[in-house]
């Protein structure tokens, strides 16, 4: 059985899980060999290199969970919009998405037609992976719509939110079909064997929790809820979102994310209590060396408390320069200091 | 008298002050014609150039503050360390400060010999502005830091939060000597006329209240309680500090801003009664246009309610696409709407 499973089942875990966001990336010298012959499309689209990269951080740290290496504009790539991850800048779409007739451009998933490497890579993991569960992944309508919206990453979303305010018809029929094509993923993603599911919202947290309930919500909650039937934990995340946990707990999440500027027990008072957390340690704790990290993962094990309902995580992923010896000592001591 | 202070020293205003972070900038066409002739470093350190582009948004918005145009490394500049403004990055300081040695780089500021076009800038200001009053301004000693450290803009921070948690002669050495540094330009500013001072701490956000308490707070509060016996109100602001409120109030401020991500009836909450509050705004529905910002200014009237202790602001800075004329239709609306 799997301690990541059972913690979010309601069943006493033998110690709390533990795994990393972008566990698998450039903290690992074996993830920076392979990068180093094949570009960041090449890996996640071909299976025999997706397997390798989610399976090292396993081996190398003992985490209590993979996760499914790919990239959140893959399903939107799947459907052929020329979406290109620039170096140094991120996904870039040179014709933006802003207008209803844009929004024929983005067509149904067909999962195992479009994306066969994804599906591939799960068939190959799971296998692989034995008792270890695979989290499957996916990116947030919202979070989605503001690559789409803005043609390449944006520190203030700024076209993204006009266009949410003044541009109904168009924000609605693009979170629509967002929101189908995400759900379409995910619950493909399940179906090819993956244990859970993370909805990552990176931009979430832009947005006034008003924006959000209004503009956001309603579409994280159809991508969700269309998993109702597949008893799968669904996990939903995003940075900054401190006053937005209630609401993401409400779209229908298992388990919230956490990020490390909210301290643990206040997150807890924001998040139903049937719903359990994840994350809440500093990225860069881990980067200061194993000192500091032990010292944070033992003060936030102490405002986590007797719970058995909470994931290990950092609240963000893991930082290029951070030493995977000291994510190694984290895991170990984790462990230790909550077996049973 | 000024609206302004009458709100920051428990007068009731005859309406509700506003201004706007950033009111001097890009979204101007008349900053960006002087732009056009001379570079960033050539406005702040030209007295006759400060002056201009410090007055345009007066004149245009009709906000009830102006605030000296400068940048937060203007005073580290001063005392000789080669911070360079580079197009596109921000500022850089190719030689970090991360030793011992190093801080031997940091001497204290001469004002008046160090940074003369500042406070000519501010004498002339005053005269310009007759009633209208200036703020001050200065980068607060851990965003400072940050800069200094990093030698770039950092997302993450991870190595001034490595040295932060593992070198506490340096972290203390640096973080002294910066406030010592703005807590003099501060005071300077102040003698040279400004009626008020603003201490922005960008990237506090990006760090827990555990962390803040410990290793931020009690160098910003060295700086805001230097300037006690001045009887000028004290705004602090960062953005993402919606946990940090209460802290960056106890640090010593008179004023606490406040960014958008928390609605403004919690941030009241979490702040003490005796300290006023600014901002709340998203910077992103001014560029949505006129109609969703005053909705929004409504929206946000509502939730300040009956006080008389706010100061009406964004909740970060004005955004380059922003249109001059919705800031202009929003300063109106607000001085109509709250007209006693």
């Amino acid at each position: 059985m799997s301690v990541f499973l059972d913690a979010l089942s309601g069943r006493e875990p033998a110690h709390m899980p533990v795994w990393f966001m972008r566990q698998a990336g450039r903290a690992l010298a074996e993830y920076r060999e392979i990068r180093a012959e094949h570009s960041f499309d090449e890996v996640v689209h071909t299976p025999d290199l997706t397997v390798e990269v989610t399976l090292q951080p396993v081996r190398r740290y003992g985490v209590d969970a993979a996760i499914l290496f790919s990239d959140i504009v893959t399903p939107v790539q799947a459907v052929g919009l020329p979406v290109e991850i620039r170096k140094g800048i991120g996904p870039v779409l040179d014709q933006p998405i802003r207008t209803v007739e844009d929004l024929d451009r983005l067509r149904p998933l067909e999962p195992e037609q479009d994306a066969p490497y994804v599906f591939e890579s799960i068939r190959l993991l799971v296998d692989e992976l034995g008792d270890t569960p695979l989290i499957g992944f996916a990116g947030a309508p919202f979070t989605l719509a503001s690559y789409l919206i803005e043609g390449q990453p944006s520190r203030d979303h700024a076209i993204t939110k006009a266009l949410m305010r003044t541009e109904p018809l168009v924000w609605d029929g693009l979170l629509s079909r967002l929101a189908d094509l995400v759900a379409t993923h995910l619950r493909a993603q399940v179906v090819a064997g993956a244990s859970a599911v993370q909805l990552f919202d990176s931009w979430a947290g832009t947005l006034s929790p008003a924006d959000y309930r209004t503009f956001v919500l309603p579409y994280s909650r159809r991508v969700l809820t269309a998993l109702d039937d597949l008893d799968v934990p669904r996990i939903h995340f995003g940075v900054g979102t401190g006053e937005l946990l209630g609401l993401m707990a409400a779209a229908g999440a298992d388990v919230v994310g956490v990020d490390w500027r909210v301290p643990m027990e206040v997150a807890r008072e924001r998040i139903p209590l049937d719903v359990a957390t994840q994350g809440n340690l500093d990225p860069t704790v881990v980067v200061a060396g194993a000192a500091p990290a032990l010292a944070a993962t033992d003060d936030l094990l102490g405002r986590i408390g007797p719970r058995h309902d909470h994931v290990f995580n950092l609240g963000h992923g893991v930082l290029p320069p951070t030493d995977p010896g000291v994510l190694a000592a984290v895991v170990d001591h984790v462990h230790e200091a909550t077996a049973r």
